[in-house]
């Protein structure tokens, strides 16, 4: 059984408390938060608002917002646990004076309000101590199917990646979203579309996927296109374009 | 059954012709390009490189151009066929003088090399007389399970919400390949974060759905995030989040 600590209340912290305890290999041994009262008590998860040094744990987990991991790190410096973030662009070294340090970042968007599936979720993970990956390792695997050791640069990376694919997507739905409604169209009717998208995606390089007015610079349809947006989705618009033009036209 | 005239050879045209020459109501009796040769030639469908007026036809698609559809339009100025295109952002009024006018459109983005489910592709219909609908209704019914008739206001509202969804986001994927490929990382370690992405907006508001350090102003990681971006990607990385924080904090 590995026995584990969690620092943190924010919405992976309580994707994690879900996933340990479900998992029939792990305990909580102890959730950490800021809060005076426990978050989920239905869970009845040892609940302090400190760190508990005399509870035996394997591990910790901090799954704080990024600013706030160095100054937790420094209260947890005299323990012998290995202590790992969840962030992904936040350096291991952040975690100083710890002595055992290690990342376990899972590639996901996570919502208090929605449901995740673990066994999908890559979880990259990176020790400071090479003996210390097996415990990581060992975790990861328990959560999920895929898991990746990487170093800090691939993680940097792969948030940045993961920015365009999901952030600045989810950006551009919501504005076919308002669209749509402005038409009194179904947003479904773009479903298949979309599901094409990025489905094409996973088995192609999306350079050669890239159709449409940006592309070919046919600027009539786009200014079409421009007449009935709003100012700042048109200004997206151009510089999306333009970018498309560059890409495929120099 | 319906028999059918198709004018052009490009992604779409093909496509049509595949679809047309399974569907066991349909007869596509002349299909016309400007290439001298048939595209093809295993389908043995009847090929022209005019339109054959003394064929006689039930429709008339054209699936060519933006630009050009006026100048064919001009040519069939005398028929009495249902004549429709199947643009997303070009007026049924372009194909004037044409009698009896339509349009046929497929929301889908078409590569030859790509085969589609023509059953899940939703198919916008418009036609200027009305007694000519159930003509179009027809066809796009037993090609999908989705028809839409829409005006033409809502073709272009649509046509640019697609923009949005399928060509600004397959080029931030192509960003995010990028970036995956020079950390020499799988870009299918991305996928289940893709796919979420695009999934879960299917029945939650994408403004609800957002995260990442753009609406949360985290200056600290999108720097980070710009020191590995190419100049370009930096740019269009600025602009996003830029425009995402305006979302989010006015």
């Amino acid at each position: 059984m590995m026995r584990i600590a969690l620092i943190g209340t924010g919405n992976l912290a309580i994707h994690l408390v879900h996933a340990l305890t479900k998992c029939s290999t792990t305990e909580l041994v102890q959730w950490v938060g800021r809060k005076s009262t426990p978050p989920k008590p239905s869970l009845n998860i040892p609940y302090y608002t400190e760190y508990q040094q005399h509870i035996e744990a394997d591990l910790c987990l901090i799954a704080i917002s990024d600013d706030a991991i160095s100054t937790v790190a420094q209260q947890l410096k005299n323990i012998d646990v290995l202590v790992a973030h969840t962030a992904g662009a936040v350096s291991v070294d952040e975690l100083n004076p710890i002595k055992r340090k290690g990342v376990f970042y899972p590639l996901q968007s996570f919502k208090e309000s929605i449901t995740v599936n673990w066994s999908t979720i890559p979880i990259c993970i990176e020790t400071t101590n090479i003996e210390d990956i097996e415990i990581l390792e060992k975790l990861a695997s328990q959560l999920s199917e895929s898991v990746y050791q990487i170093n800090e640069n691939q993680r940097l990376q792969l948030h940045t990646a993961a920015v365009f694919a999901n952030n600045f997507c989810n950006h551009l739905i919501r504005v076919s979203q308002n669209i749509t409604a402005k038409a009194a169209l179904p947003f479904s009717i773009l479903q298949p579309l979309i599901r094409e998208t990025f489905e094409r995606s996973f088995s192609n390089l999306a350079t050669t996927l890239q159709t449409g007015p940006a592309k070919r610079n046919d600027a009539i349809t786009q200014q079409k296109h421009l007449s009935i947006l709003q100012k700042e989705d048109a200004e997206l618009y151009r510089i999306l374009s333009q970018s498309i033009f560059n890409t495929h036209n120099t």
